[in-house]
């Protein structure tokens, strides 16, 4: 097995059961030349795969989940045999050389945590969505994994994301901007303002196209190809486009069944609007990048179908191919954004384990 | 002229102009029996009434605008003859008993903080929204007047938006939510975990009827009738809803052109459709509410049109009547969520002026 294209992936977390995963597997390592590592339940794994396993995927037997459990990060330190954690210590072995896991993102970013640890020099990983507007898909990070943030925090996330869309998403030279509640650099948190300062001062000279601040409505205008906030404020943006375009689409389905004059006219449209609803179909993107940790991290929806695993797979593969994890990190340490020495010795950021008054 | 039932309104801040705005005060003294104080150009206010200046309302000569200004407060304390400066005066001096304004929030929380002021025992005057989302419309604040917020801060907008929403809105024991990444109580910045915590605990006891946190989906699917957040995240979720919808309509609306079928249906279909556009009109509820001054504050955005200034007017006299501000103190005061003693005097928020160690 050419340990350079293979995908560890956790086949728990899906809604659909660990055989829908192995049935993604199975998609992928038809579509592409991936070999892929699959975690999971032995017995579930296999009726996914009815026409037996394929010799480009390797199960492994891994019954125990922590996809479901409220707190991830302690789930995963008391479940060493977890499949979570088995798929993320294939990657820290180099048996594979990323990770595919679908449903809890908090299990997937502690186990990419504690198994594959941080890329040296990122303080903290961010979880990036590409966000399906139609005829203008942004990135957005982070979405989840740092509900608080600093400055120094929101700018490698503006390197990390404009890497990652210029070698894996195939965006050239992408659009970088900050999230915030006004486009003047004058708007947003203390940490947003220092954010954009530092962005602003070092952008033309390091390659980054830092374009300023976008409000919610420049998220969705094409304004940006990445857009950049706190995990809090990105979780809560996400929910809502979901929301919003679920309510709306659900509304306008139903007027269509107010009249027969609408009935026909809902009808009509349907198949024009089919292209519309494949542009913004979540599972083509296969789901969302952890960034920032030593090897890629495609973290799929639990309600995503097999397609949307293959998709994952075939992302986390194009990753690894196109050194998205290294080119990241030398975008970071062309713009001086890379942390110096070991974390622990920065009194600003003090780990529990160390005296702040040392 | 009935002070209790008067109207203080800045004509300038609306993309139409203060003759728009002036014939938007002639249509709400006509359906109602509101007394309208109209501050703004002179020659530009007349020509907005071309069947001459109603009794009801009283035109006061204003020429000088801060609405386009980009730092508001400083240019609100600057300009004491710009209209929105005279409007708050002649409601801090009782001469009308709202306020009504359009175009820049800033401005207009400006004018309110130093002309008004905030009602005692409240910290922070926020900015709340109500959204149209059809079928199930919700209050959202703050959507911009407060970056960062501490968890009292949070306590006091639950209050002020749930009596606001009771009052004024006529929505009966309303649903107050904070806005969050999770819907577990353990989701969240520490300034929402700690007013999850109070709110929880003083709910019942206090009538507010707190259902915890929803996530930005629950903000658009009825989950809740009033929905706190910070200002920085509220603007963003606002914004984001706006461009949503505006490109999701668009998206639809460019393919029901892509063929001569699904023109044919989009054409059939359009009548439906118009109630939905009816119902998600911003211009419906008169704009935004600047809750938590000693008077009302209706804030119309700037390009509404004479309609939705109205509509703003009729809220504003609503609000009056129904006794908002003094509803909103009693409830605040009954949950204990008033802010005792002097402000200035709190060590946790030392004003400028007063020294820290002091």
């Amino acid at each position: 097995m050419a340990a350079k294209l293979t995908v560890a992936v956790d086949a728990h977390g899906a809604d659909l059961g660990p055989g829908e995963v192995a049935a993604g597997a199975a998609l992928a390592v038809q579509r592409s030349d991936a070999q892929v590592l699959l975690f999971g339940p032995l017995d579930e794994l296999q009726r996914g795969l009815p026409d037996g396993v394929p010799p480009s995927i390797e199960l492994r037997d891994a019954p125990v989940s922590v996809a479901k459990q409220g707190d991830p990060a302690r789930a995963v330190r008391a479940a060493p045999q977890a499949s979570i954690v088995q798929a993320a210590q294939a990657v820290a072995r180099g048996e594979a050389e990323a990770l595919v896991c679908g449903g809890s993102t908090g299990a997937a970013l502690a186990a990419g945590l504690f198994e594959i640890k941080r890329a040296k020099g990122i303080v903290r990983p961010a979880l990036a969505l590409p966000i399906p507007i139609p005829g203008s898909p942004v990135l957005l990070l982070d979405v989840g994994a740092n509900v608080e943030v600093r400055a120094e925090h929101l700018v490698q996330f503006a390197h990390m994301g404009a890497a990652f869309a210029a070698s894996v998403l195939g965006v050239s030279d992408p659009r970088v901007a900050l999230l915030s509640n006004g486009e003047e650099p004058t708007r947003g948190t203390p940490e947003v303002l220092e954010a954009h300062a530092r962005l602003a001062a070092g952008a033309n000279a390091h390659g980054l196209r830092f374009v300023g601040n976008v409000e919610g409505t420049g998220l969705v205008e094409d304004a940006a190809d990445v857009v950049v906030c706190d995990g809090f404020t990105g979780n809560v943006a996400l929910k809502l486009m979901e929301g919003v375009s679920g309510v709306l689409i659900r509304a306008i389905r139903e007027r269509a069944r107010s009249s027969p004059r609408a009935a026909l006219g809902g009808a009509l449209l349907r198949p024009g609007l089919r292209g519309l609803r494949d542009e913004i179909d979540p599972e083509r993107s296969g789901g969302a990048y952890l960034l920032g940790l030593r090897r890629l991290g495609v973290v799929c929806h639990g309600r995503f179908t097999r397609t949307g695993y293959a998709n994952a797979i075939e992302v986390a593969q194009r990753g690894v191919r196109e050194n998205a994890v290294a080119r990241t990190l030398a975008a970071l340490a062309a713009a001086g954004a890379l942390r110096q020495g070991p974390a622990r010795l920065r009194a600003s950021e003090p780990p529990a384990s160390v005296p702040v008054q040392g």
